[in-house]
């Protein structure tokens, strides 16, 4: 027998599906919104009414249907996505109507989801909402790519591109908490700013004109470790600093996201390759998925407390109404969101 | 007191240096042949007679001031190599007259060099040539990029840059060793041949017209090492085969190191990180040496016992005369050797 909450009868879904794939930046025509109503729970499944809903680079991937490592969004389809709801109907053991649950119900009002690929949140440990961020798929991003691959030791420069972002945040702190030196790359002095303000020994505006040399004088002993997550220009001012044996998770290329074609000439992949040989670099892409069982556990034990404590913060730039989500994430891959963006919902 | 051996008065020393920086493809112009006195050992040294010199793409780098891992030779100096010669007089206890030692004496029929830098060879152990070959550097090379980076798995396919040098050889045949398939790519029916007789499950030669359509057949699934010794139009066929989690020790780009420019554009840099993102590919520059402290004792046990058994096969290109030595190292750098290239000195 499915419980539900009282007073859900009357009300309906809502959703926001791909109506097209973007070419180039996304645009309002990409996304439709749809009413419909809401769907009811199988067996071993729970009604869960969205209140957060994450908004994260990854989803510019889904959009396009370029090979890429997971399938793409279908046209037509609810856009994909982590969030944080209530579950309002359950057909499940171990979940009531009233749980709090971090799930992946997508760009919707309303979604029904297997109980076992839920985690039921205590509040009283932490916001929910860090479950979307800190605590969550980007801070989780941030402690993999740096423990498994930059690795850095005590006293190392650790450079962080995107880094008042939730994942680039939490990778400065993380290095802090590791010893190492932390140097931030963000756009705008408020960025800048705030990053300097939860830690960082230094923060660069990539969009100064003279961000090349404010970077090589940030890092008078070169670069141990570079997280990348945007590519691009960042990339271009980074790549001389590398010291020998330095490690780059590639983490994320939003710079490159939106690209319709490539910069013009001449190829200069042999110089990459060149560099990687000659300082014996390590690049390494990942996606934090790959992690999660291994270490997802470790993540939550060692950060919560860092939270709890003030010695990892975070930002959010919380936006209401998901209706608002496609110009939040049209604005989000241009950089003009200021910590972990989230829609809430509900 | 120096023990020196019989009949060495009258000889005289000769020497191969650096004359010029080449541009591009060296060229005879860029060595000078030197005739001199023969050095005297000085205390805790030893007096080598070369008997075999080893010549190795990286010498190409050491001409050049580019920037790289290891400080240029100086235009007028000996160029470097790896030797293995007889100790003709000794200023050092452990070492006489006539013990065969591997040492880096360079270019050059004698040498002076610290005892604590020569390892004392064996003969009935293996061929002393084997020293600069399969059982020396180039084959430590191949064990550590493949141990240390590559990691690849019993069934996992291993593809080969540059299969039949010395390199490459030894990395196809430890692939097998450690059950992965090895495909070898090298230029010439000949070697193709040959990297078919010593094990490897596919070869390909890379000057084919349609090698990018052999290599796609001889990978049905994939491409999860690659072993890149060349870079160029053999990191280009072999690009769109990497499997995801695919690791790359990038240990040379001999293609690249007579380049005088970057090939045209578009810049294709973006291509290459976005593919390191969504495959998650492992890239990793390495220089044999950084591993030697660890792992040289290693290799040297498990894979002398290969070498003697003939699971580990090798194959020699012996020119004779140290005066041939700059016309025999700018032909590998042409792929005109086949095997291990080695100056019969004396």
């Amino acid at each position: 027998m499915v419980r539900y909450a009282a007073g859900m009868s009357d009300d309906q879904n809502f959703q926001i599906r791909l109506a097209s794939r973007p070419v180039g930046r996304p645009s309002a025509e990409n996304f439709a919104m749809v009413a419909g109503p809401v769907p009811a729970p199988g067996d071993g499944q729970v009604l869960v009414r969205t209140q957060y809903l994450s908004l994260d680079p990854y989803m510019r991937g889904r959009m396009s249907d370029a090979p890429s490592y997971a399938p793409p969004t279908e046209v037509g389809a609810v856009m994909v996505g982590g969030t944080v709801g209530e579950v309002v109907a359950s057909n499940a053991p171990g979940l009531s109507p009233g749980d709090v649950v971090l799930g992946y119900a997508g760009w919707q009002k309303y979604g029904v989801q297997r109980a076992s690929g839920l985690r039921k949140l205590d509040p009283a440990v932490a916001p929910v909402t860090t479950a979307l961020g800190v605590l969550g798929m980007p801070g989780f991003t941030a402690y993999a790519g740096l423990t498994q691959i930059g690795k850095p030791k005590p006293g190392e420069t650790v450079v962080v591109a995107a880094a008042s972002g939730p994942v680039g945040a939490t990778t400065g702190q993380l290095a802090k908490i590791f010893g190492a030196r932390a140097v931030g790359i963000a756009g705008g002095p408020e960025k800048v700013a705030y990053l300097k303000e939860i830690g960082f020994d230094a923060a660069i505006d990539h969009r100064s004109p003279d961000f090349k040399a404010q970077l090589r004088a940030a890092v008078p002993d070169g670069v141990d470790v570079y997280f990348e997550n945007v590519g691009a220009h960042v990339w271009d001012a980074v790549f001389p600093l590398l010291n020998d044996f330095a490690r780059i998770p590639v983490c994320g290329l939003i710079g490159h996201y939106n690209a319709t074609g490539l910069p013009e000439g001449p190829d200069r992949t042999p110089v990459l390759m060149s560099a990687i040989l000659r300082k014996r670099l390590t690049l390494r892409g990942f996606i934090q998925t790959e992690f999660v069982a291994e270490l997802m556990g470790e993540f939550l034990e060692r950060a919560t407390p860092w939270v709890r404590d003030g010695s990892l913060q975070y930002r959010e730039h919380i936006v209401d109404g998901l209706e608002n989500a496609p110009e939040a994430f049209i604005g989000m891959l241009d950089g003009r969101n200021f910590g972990k963006l989230l829609i809430r919902v509900s």
